[in-house]
């Protein structure tokens, strides 16, 4: 099963969901909006499918692993930054002190995130950043980040692309951060990855005077992108549907979240004409992986969690929905 | 030759391209790129291949297609608008005087690009975007807009895709305005459109008391996003490769423009390790075309005609490298 979701179809396309209402619910959207002639029907160009990244395809809990990142950074950067020893959220990440981290909330996340890498270039950022994925191990699980992704989702993604649809991620993390591994992990190329952003500068050098222009800085022999400490677009909440109209430019007919900052993303998929599913993947499974919900200062799932049953949205329970969390489990 | 370019692929997959160094260059670089082995050779997944749009795929002469459709719904709100009779460019698009519109430059362009559609859902705009381009004619055409795109264009995107190529648009123009036709006109679904964008607010209404949340507007009864009148992304220039980065997330090893707001994206094509191909269209043809180019105030060719042979950027000739312009045109 470690190898490819995709070969266990012939008895069941996703073998790791338990049978139960979630799986259920799914297996029947996907019948019912690709059956010919169906009332239901949608034609495979408007099947788009949106999943939230951090703790909807992999694992966001104790941290989000782009803040770890940057905190591995910031350690790297320290030295030359004593102010950061006595300035919070920067103190606490350096003492590896998490708790206060998270309790600095968005705010502390952001600083954290817009200090560690300004002033590199794109290449050079996605080279650290697959580096950083492919070699650093979760706490908890030890492993490394690009095997801490969900094998049912994995299974999920597979089976959506095999009935027609066009699968993205739709994510409040940095899309430069995901978009080196998502292709070899989730099978989805950087354009069908959608996510926040830094202001960027494109910048240029050549060596005949006539083609350095003064818009643009120097530096070294190429042209690039160069980084900014300025946020661009932080896409989360109210700012997901605009996320998905900007990059993705058609409505999805289904979307897959796990925290209140995807319900916005979720109620454009489900408050429009036609068959629709909108998904909540509830953190219940503290064994196999991490119980949280209304309190947590990551991935929060309040609102979302009391007003599902009205709306019809889906909440999959991932201690009874799902037999198998990870690939890198013992096969039953 | 009307129906279908694919259909010519067995004699030449792009039979509108006169032999000669443009065809030659574009027919090597796609060979070197694919030969398995070769030292040129790029994976399929790394075949990216971006086009602008005015003038490098359809007519941008006399003016852009997306300023006529403002125009036209100007008309349409001029009764209520009596302040327009005086003001420029408002004036001269009312009486029909395109000559003083073009002069307005990128800075009228972009007031009446803003002053037609705020308020308008993303849907409604869509539809009617859709509609403009499928059924308003162009003057020297008298085709509609839908139609007056090169066909050599459509036959070269083909031959990339054949290729392993992913195709993209990077376009100044709005991607809003784009996307409701490039599926059927080009085989570009919304999310392989690049182009400018207009600041929009993701709204909701509810008539469940507790849905209804102070940030949104409410308007009507379903998820939507409305247009505003603040621009969001000029996608031309140096932020061409901004806009690549964030939406394609891969540096193109091939770029086709027309003018030099296309420049930065060519020289981020082709300013990198590894075979590349830079291109640039000249509108040489006045007959069955248009001719200009350096003095232009829509599509204006001038640096880049300059440095094009120092880059390596290949130059091609409307009048002689393409020996069909349109699928209209009689077959030869």
């Amino acid at each position: 099963m470690k190898e490819s979701p995709a070969s266990d179809t012939a008895a069941d396309p996703m073998p790791s969901w338990a049978e139960g209402p979630a799986k259920s619910a799914i297996v029947q959207f996907v019948q019912s909006v690709t059956e010919k002639g169906g009332k239901d029907y949608v034609p495979p160009e408007e099947r788009i499918a949106t999943f939230d990244n951090d703790g909807t395809l992999w694992v966001e809990y104790p941290l989000y692993p782009q803040l770890l990142f940057a905190a591995d950074r910031m350690k790297e950067l320290a030295p030359k930054h004593p102010e950061w020893k006595t300035r919070q959220p920067f103190k606490a990440l350096l003492e590896g002190d998490m708790k206060t981290v998270g309790a600095s909330g968005m705010k502390g996340f952001f600083e954290i995130w817009l200090t560690a890498h300004p002033g590199m270039t794109a290449d050079e950022y996605a080279e650290e950043a697959g580096k950083w994925l492919r070699t650093t191990r979760h706490e908890k699980f030890k492993r490394p980040y690009v095997e801490c992704v969900y094998q049912p989702q994995l299974e999920l993604l597979a089976y959506l692309r095999a009935h027609g649809f066009k699968t993205f991620i739709v994510s409040g993390g940095g899309m430069a951060f995901m978009r080196p591994i998502t292709e070899e992990v989730y099978g989805l190329p950087p354009w069908q990855v959608v996510g926040s952003s830094v202001v960027t500068e494109f910048q240029i050098k050549d060596d005949k005077a006539d083609l350095v222009r003064t818009e643009f800085q120097i530096k070294d022999g190429k042209a690039d992108l160069v980084r900014s400490a300025k946020i661009k677009f932080f896409d989360d909440k109210a700012a997901k549907p605009v996320g998905i109209y900007d990059h993705i430019g058609r409505r999805p007919i289904l979307a897959f979240g796990n925290s209140d900052g995807d319900m916005q993303m979720i109620e454009y998929t489900t408050r429009a004409e036609g068959r629709r599913l909108g998904l909540f993947l509830h953190h219940t499974d503290g064994v196999r992986e991490f119980a949280y919900d209304r309190q947590s200062y990551v991935g929060a799932l309040d609102k979302a969690l009391g007003q599902a049953e009205a709306n019809g949205w889906i909440i999959v329970d991932m201690k009874s929905d799902w037999k198998r969390v990870f690939a890198f489990e013992e096969a039953e």
